[in-house]
């Protein structure tokens, strides 16, 4: 299981066993050694804001010193977390942000919410770690991007599948050359449906399946690849399982990439309940001279055309993605995700969804 | 390794050692006990007649008692089969049709003649195998239905894997409900791309990725599922192979379900050559109650609500398509692939083509 199906199987393991997450532990995690602490809120408890728990919990440098929720029950299940018992609660996120003194804010809301509160923290020259999908249409997108740029502030998404030794392994191999020019890329994303906040059952207020699970892998081909998506197409529908409303629980996406390959993305929410892990990642990329390809129940493995079909064991160590945000933010290191893929990224799936929703090809 | 790639893996190997197909054995088979003996002739060597001659091994009754092929090389190779020992070499076909009294023919040369000598065989009423695609483009494909009907010969077409342990038994799991209704389909063909005949490097000649191997999943995820394709969307394209000129090595594909659920093709000839078998096959069901998958390398997997992911291996015995015809022919027996099926498929690859080739999406 890689780190991001763990959190994502811890979240709905605390949720099914209605346990609170204090309850969890983390991965071991190096000490970040920041020139200074930093103070850090959490705006909204639908996200993965494991994320920044994860790191705090390791690093007493970070401060969770508020924290803004308007569903008391979400409220009170953070609330019993230590790593959150000292953060101020607000129900206003307005408000907290006109009291406190931060210096990071990771908006983990839902989703409809997240663009407008992304640019108000902008707005008051915080950094900040958003949840995805980092706007819900393009208009939105482009007003967040204006905005950031405009305040010239630090900005990440929760897309820790770029940590993952096994991409981030994928992505060494590509780079080396092993495979060649990549030509063909499949990826898919299924997960268990659970059970599911009303805000995701409407388009609305949830956005869909492709920006909100797509992104993951839309990402990861891009930045494994090195190579650029031009054109999308796709399908998607909820089948069978009316109670969850506008929520799509299936999608099909094709890309059309820069040098004339083909991508093939495939999301579901039908993992069965019985399945060991919430999530069943898979990656295939391949290439001129060769195939490497992630998958959940596999592990990583590369084909070429020297050797036989041979698995990776020898992986990097997992990143952490709101550790090395604070290092780049704090220490100058040079973050893994760049503002520039922050942005395409959101727009490659909107204009995806855009393909399904408006029943024709997109230029993305 | 399942028989269709077993095939097409001696195939090759076959073209690439430069050996006789008659150094290769073939599969045990039952004694077909036919009312009297069957005269087949073959016409063309560049498709998978192996087919033939596998069922024709095991089954005296089973007279080949003619073949044709312009080819001097592909007829030398062939002559060197015992199985084909006997047979009368002809280079036109039309004067093979003229002058031998046969039962079945199977039409197994280059892909563009095939709907031709399908009809011509048609006209003289005798019962045809025919490599897939049938057909070249969708009035070549209608002019073929309408012949077969108005002779009413009989017909099937080289879609083996149906005969498949695997297949059948992905089939019979969803037949018995216990994946539900299927949602989401994904399937992989994957081949080494090794030398290739002329005739595939040319669009006219050869017709394309989608119809030539995508036929398979098609007709698969059709068969197995129990559903019905509506709608398609596709890229293809070749990409770092110019020597194979417009033989596409790569393709991506979508299906809108009759259902609203979603099924992703894609397809690629960049299997490295050291892998371990010719093809790499997959496809997955993703249903309301369950997933069923079958991966070459990892044989058929089942995970539903009830249970953890179970492989199963209690699998039927493997059936043999031209054997199958033979009995339907002979006996009564109904063949598994319905006349109604083998243009329905076609019309599908033809009409994946065409999104792809006119670049928008279309109704199949």
């Amino acid at each position: 299981m890689d780190r991001a199906s763990r959190r994502e199987f811890i979240r709905v393991a605390a949720a099914a066993a209605a346990v609170s997450p204090a309850a969890l532990s983390y991965a071991p995690q190096p000490s970040l050694r920041l020139p200074r602490d930093v103070r850090v809120a959490i705006i909204g408890f639908e996200g993965h804001y494991s994320e920044i728990l994860e790191v705090a919990s390791a690093n007493p440098q970070v401060k969770l010193v508020a924290v803004a929720e308007q569903n008391p029950a979400l409220s009170k299940r953070a609330s019993a977390n230590r790593l959150l018992s000292e953060a101020t609660p607000y129900e206003d996120y307005r408000q907290m942000l006109d009291k406190e003194a931060l210096d990071i804010v990771a908006v983990c809301g839902q989703n409809h919410t997240r663009a407008r509160i992304v640019q108000e923290c902008a707005d008051r020259r915080l950094a900040i770690v958003a949840e995805k999908p980092l706007a819900m249409d393009l208009e939105e997108l482009e007003a967040t991007r204006r905005s950031i740029a405009a305040n010239g502030v630090r900005l990440t998404i929760l897309l820790p599948m770029r940590f993952s030794p096994v991409y981030q392994r994928m992505r060494a191999i590509v780079q080396n050359g092993e495979i060649g020019e990549v030509v063909c890329m499949a990826a898919q994303k299924s997960y268990k449906l659970g059970e599911r906040p009303d805000w995701m059952k409407k388009r609305a207020t949830f956005g869909g399946i492709i920006p909100y699970i797509g992104i993951h892998m839309v990402d990861l081909m891009l930045w494994t690849s090195g190579r650029e998506f031009v054109e999308a197409s796709a399908f998607q529908s909820n089948v069978g399982f009316p109670a969850y409303g506008e929520m799509e629980n299936n999608a099909a996406v094709i890309f059309k990439l820069d040098n004339q390959g083909t991508a093939t993305v495939r999301l579901d929410y039908l993992r069965p309940a019985k399945a060991p892990t919430h999530g069943d990642d898979r990656l295939r990329l391949a290439g001129t001279k060769g195939v490497v390809e992630a998958q959940e129940a596999n592990g990583l493995w590369l084909i070429t055309g020297q050797k036989p079909p041979e698995q990776i064991r020898d992986l990097p160590a997992a990143g952490f993605l709101f550790a090395d945000f604070l290092e780049s933010v704090y220490k100058g290191k040079r973050h893994l995700i760049s503002l520039e893929e922050i942005f395409r990224v959101n727009e490659i799936v909107l204009k995806a969804r855009e393909a399904a929703e408006r029943h024709t090809i997109v230029r993305v």
